[in-house]
């Protein structure tokens, strides 16, 4: 299968300042064969115009809890142990398989939608979210929560879902340990979960230092901080995904500079649950990558990775009383190939290079609130959002085209995710 | 004129708490005469079928700069004094009449598209700002910017057009006086300003406590804060619309908590030019209204007030370290009623009620970013933006329905601004 994108002004996110050109893209299969002036070829199967369209690699949100798109809007504004004890935990617990796989569903349709193309997923159900990710054709990386309770039973289904999928080359699956946190997780479950990801060569996905209390819990419980615990335990041995890392020392940071992976930065839930702002210029400085993500729509009611951009830069910015703290270019970078560095799959994803997989989406730029067009990054940031993605590709598939989702019924979805509400909440 | 619209799950922002109701709303030219159900007619011109839309009043802009649209996204990012010494400044001596009717009207369409039906500008070149007005159909606030410079001549444009507009029942255009700010006018031309505004039976618009830097400046210069000075020259005898507000002691809100008119909060110019965290709960405790506002294009890059909703609670979560800081209807409170307070336009417009104004927009919630409806409040002010406004009507007219805009030459105006762009920039 051969698709032409024509007429395309590329963003490829590859150097360390813009470059947007344009170029036609020749794509074969699932990967970007040419990316150049006129491509003639006479045997192309698809052509699509790119005109007054930006076109760049797909968003990658590097932490979400898709099953949890059923919370929207629920019981938000109150106090975060309220919210949890009372709201969350108690419905968490009656949610079903299928339920799992259409709240699921509803979120990748979501992310879509604004321009996402990769996630990472900490759920339970793994099967059920995979599914959800077959079947709209996005790319995710998996695990399956783990804490203390039921060790045995988690990690049989994450090593036998790696097995499945992540020793094939056309997967776009790829199996994660998550061990949820170092506040749930004892020394004996995090042994568990590193000799697992050694075994299976993938990489560890956890919170990490969220709150202040998570912080002063681990401190007393073991007199070390959140991230002197994981080091302890070996688990940066493997690739790891730390999500948030907003309460890490200077100390930490000498741990987490040299890891593989790197953080999910996550600001509209840490504003949201009133966690605190992370110093993301700190961490970037000292060579760690740093990627964005959504965390739930539970917290965050959104799962625009737009919005999680420009509030990066909003409270990088008030925080260091510096408005040139971190800029549009950075921002993208994150959403995009810093992001992909995260999760290990840069060499895939996260730039548009020739022989990288075909995740790409077309922002239509013709727009009042994207007029004039001084500078297209700091618009893309500032003042464009998911409605603005008018085209997805995914794999080298077409998910998404003139914001109409191809073989996807949007309808029967959200009837779905509106009946288990209406049962659970 | 009578327009009917049913179907409508109108969301009216009387009460303390949300209030959603399926109604009918029947409009007579520019007034609202009746919300009911199934409302019969026998002569009515024009019926609007809102279902699936949530149909509320329209948003309420408190602070802007419309002619500076043209700005978007240039040499953002970079330190405060370089951004306007070097990229601000010296294009702003530049502009022509009609470079700020035509960047004017890029704004006007903009607000339009993402549903605020009021704005309240502050800018040179007033007539020019009045007619982008006019010609859109957005109902404003305006006034010509009055610094140390030249002010005879400003005192005598505000006064002719005070005039004109002020005394008009049917206006949507009310003429304020633009004081600037307390570090950029002397004593002299704030009570000229103050004289001025009781002569016209107005109010004065002016910029508080933005930087701490400009506090700092007007203590040495006079020896008391920037709210003292303006209370010594007896600003407050007048309804005021106070720009952000950001630096203001226990001492000043004090003085603050009586004015007539109120604080624009303006978060995302707050947090772009890194002045600062206004402590919004605070204000709003002590009995001040405080309406949300953008700022000009070229700080905020966009005038969508629902990013100017979710990122004021954003802010006031992650600094007052609480979740239950705001909640999304007090968010569309600042954004509506309270707005409409601030500029002393309440009587007319902030709400939908009989007897007011015909100022309306209607959301379209069928979407996958908005299901499932746990919380429609909660949903429009989080994950909602401005492409979700289906229709917006102004002053009992419709100017935008199903994303079109009616009799409005989008295009135009695109090439205008290009040109102007690439004249100055």
């Amino acid at each position: 299968m051969k698709t032409l994108i024509t007429n395309a002004n590329v963003l490829d996110m590859v150097g360390d300042i813009p470059n947007i050109s344009k170029k036609d893209i020749l794509i074969c299969d699932s990967r970007i064969s040419k990316i150049e002036e006129n491509i003639q070829d006479n045997n192309i199967d698809e052509i699509i115009n790119a005109k007054n369209m930006i076109v760049m690699p797909g968003l990658v949100n590097t932490h979400t809890h898709l099953a949890m798109s059923i919370f929207r809007g629920y019981k938000n504004d109150i106090k975060l142990i309220d919210w949890l004890e009372n709201a969350i935990f108690p419905v968490e617990d009656k949610l079903e398989q299928d339920d799992i796989y259409w709240n699921s569903y509803l979120s990748c349709l979501e992310m879509i939608r604004s321009g996402t193309t990769t996630c990472n997923d900490m759920y339970f159900g793994m099967n059920r979210v995979i599914e959800a990710l077959e079947k709209t054709g996005l790319r995710g990386v998996v695990a399956w929560c783990i804490t203390d309770d039921s060790i045995r039973d988690k990690i049989e289904r994450t090593r036998e879902y790696a097995k499945i999928y992540n020793n094939r080359e056309d997967s776009r699956i790829k199996i994660y340990v998550a061990a949820h946190s170092p506040y749930s997780c004892d020394p004996d479950t995090i042994k568990l979960c590193v000799d697992l990801a050694k075994e299976l060569k993938t990489g560890i996905h956890t919170h990490l230092a969220e709150t202040k209390d998570e912080e002063e819990t681990i401190i007393n419980r073991y007199g070390m901080a959140g991230t002197e615990y994981l080091n302890s335990l070996h688990v940066f041995d493997v690739p790891v995904v730390l999500a948030h890392g907003i309460y890490v020392s200077d100390k930490d940071i000498d741990i987490l500079k040299s890891v593989k992976g790197g953080i999910s930065h996550n600001p509209i839930s840490n504003c949201k649950l009133s966690s605190g702002i992370c110093d993301v210029v700190k961490l970037r400085n000292s060579g760690l990558n740093v990627g964005l993500g959504t965390d739930g729509i539970a917290s965050t009611t959104t799962l625009d990775m737009f919005e999680e951009m420009r509030t990066a830069s909003y409270l990088q910015k008030v925080n260091d009383a510096s408005s040139s703290s971190m800029n549009s270019y950075e921002l993208l970078k994150m959403a995009t190939i810093e992001g992909a560095k995260v999760l290990g799959l840069d060499n895939d994803i996260g730039t548009l290079e020739v022989g990288k997989k075909a995740d790409m989406i077309f922002i239509k730029t013709d727009k009042i609130h994207l007029c004039p067009e001084n500078d297209i990054c700091t618009n893309i940031v500032y003042s464009a959002n998911g409605a603005d993605v008018d085209t997805v590709i995914i794999d080298g598939k077409v998910i998404m085209q003139n914001r109409k989702m191809i073989n996807l019924d949007e309808k029967e979805v959200m009837k779905q995710v509106r009946k288990i509400a209406k049962r659970l909440l």
